[in-house]
């Protein structure tokens, strides 16, 4: 068999690009299997493949092995294991809607902390011990201090369960690490992806009223939204608007594939946990004025209170990033947005539909 | 069908004692159902009850319904909820060794989280939104100060995987709380649970040597092992071994007896965590001339290192539990000794052998 990496979620928005970059390299000579559930990904009706992975296909000219498993299925997990000869892993397979977190935080805890629980049996099971990570700069909670940094506190001030199962997650991955020397682990913390991958192909397709802002600035510059809505203009940043920082999913999922050959590195070992982000905030106006620059469209806004457990503001130090895996976003605010605009008008209604 | 109280882990040690302080109580017209997956307790061959419970139905007379069921075995679970008119849960079942825990974390995890939260989600299925959770003093971590009180943090320092899954649990239920004010949950935080039902039939038995002070000195005294092992005696405590908070394991089930009456007070609703200690600590070698005075026999000790995680001194500030339950321990350390003798050598190999 082939040397294989298991990308689970790998047809949701930041695993979709991710697989797209591990096609893209022309060094890459591992099989590529994705399991995900479909739950935030779309599948057209009688196609074995969900649309993203078949569209990567057409653009690459390679094969992906898809499996439609959910990660908390400890038989279909195994056979997936059995099948192919994974060497690592990237796990992006979680919930990922912090309001709905707040809704529903059994499922959250369940798919996110269960699940992955699972799936670390079943690689342990089949001796693999190398993990790329997917967590999240909420595992900071309230900034202590600005850029966040690698040694910043976790688990303090976490706003949703969502952000909770992503601290938790990475305190269980820690326990991992010292109770077996083998393990192999690299938590990518994200800050903010945008973006969409430069063919314009495949991009952020959220079902129902996206939770994010770029989406949201992007359904309304094609019409199918009728305003965005600001939270808040009241935090001290540069206009009243939040600020965050926003990295290009492409940069990300280059970050993913730079990750993967620390593995190869003598002596790496145990637990890792590195910031994905530019280093650079901006807040929800100057977004909203670079998407329109970018699409040539007035994006039409309305000024709302502030949404609980939402911060001021937030960006990354990137320095560890750089040190250790020998990786910086190159990719600019400009880019975010034409990227964003040459998906979301090829795509006005997202995979389903064009 | 007649109100029954669900006690998951009712085999166990605090948990056959809660169960036998349910039944001994005459104002008690709950049913009783015990879940057990049997992991800490013992069963005859060819018997269906577990021998605790066996001898509790005889010492009261009473029945108790009880499934060999593991709490992550979703169906059984919800059979049990359509069979019974479950009105609230006790729940213990849980994994329970520090030590155990760091080498193996993921089953601490599976066990403790997956199984909890599967728990929940057929409490909600059936509409029983009662709890009292088995919690522990590990969520505090490092002590900042002493007494502990409930305000102290929690989740910071955790030593041990154990600990942590203690901690998630309760952040779990608080996530819970906020998302549906129906929710109401009494997470009950031990301190040193020890001692045995005054009638000696029923006590703790744990599998291998023993993790916990006073079972490990109850079989040195009777001989099943040679020597107490005594972790450090250079803690900055009164003879330079670690205190505790021992509490009898009697009035720790008195304590859940009145948890569960809260449930009727008219607004009683969302998370309340209370800690069941005595608010007194005594160190190793205290216990040991207690344990001696009690049992008549000579305990012999070595003092070797400290072990890894383990803290000078704590105890309760029990000043919430009296408010709040209307409890407060009245057994003493003379008590606890005697009761733990009278079982131990009652019963020298714990419930198999005698």
């Amino acid at each position: 068999m082939a040397p294989a990496i298991l990308v689970t979620g790998g047809a949701g928005y930041v695993g979709s690009h991710t697989v797209m970059a591990l096609l893209e390299r022309a060094d890459n000579e591992h099989e590529i299997v994705v399991i995900d559930n479909l739950v935030n990904a779309y599948r057209a009706d009688g196609e074995k493949k969900p649309e993203p992975l078949k569209r990567i296909e057409e653009m690459t000219g390679r094969k992906i092995h898809f499996y439609d498993v959910d990660i908390r299925d400890r038989d279909g997990l195994n056979r997936i294991f059995e099948n192919h000869s994974i060497q690592c892993v990237i796990h992006f397979a979680a919930l990922k809607a912090v309001g709905e977190s707040v809704q529903k935080p059994l499922e959250y805890y369940q798919a996110n902390i269960a699940g992955t629980c699972t799936l670390f049996e079943a690689m342990r099971t089949h001796g693999v011990y190398k993990l790329v990570y997917s967590s999240s700069c909420t595992v900071y909670g309230e900034p202590e201090k600005l850029p966040l940094d690698e040694g910043h506190p976790t688990g303090l001030g976490i706003a949703s369960p969502y952000g909770r199962s992503k601290y938790f997650c990475e305190e269980i991955m820690k326990d991992l690490c010292r109770s077996d020397q083998k393990w192999m682990v690299i938590s990518l913390r994200y800050f903010n992806p945008v973006g969409a991958h430069r063919s314009g192909r495949i991009g952020e397709d959220p079902a129902g009223l996206p939770n994010n802002l770029m989406p949201f600035i992007a359904q309304v510059a094609v019409g199918r939204l009728k305003e965005l809505m600001v939270f808040g203009s009241d935090y001290p940043t540069v206009d009243g608007t939040g600020v965050r920082d926003y990295i290009h999913v492409q940069d990300l999922a280059d970050g993913h594939v730079k990750a993967i050959r620390l593995f190869q590195q003598p002596g790496f070992s145990g637990f890792h946990a590195v910031n994905l982000g530019t280093g650079t905030g901006y807040s929800v106006l100057q977004m909203v004025k670079a998407f329109e620059k970018a699409s040539g469209r007035t994006i039409p806004y309305k000024i709302v209170g502030r949404r609980a457990g939402d911060i001021a503001t937030n960006y990354a130090d990137v320095s560890l990033s750089h040190r250790l895996l020998g990786w910086r976003a190159t990719r600019t605010l400009d880019d975010m947005c034409a990227d964003t605009w040459r998906w979301q008008s090829a795509n006005p209604e997202g995979f389903q539909k064009s």
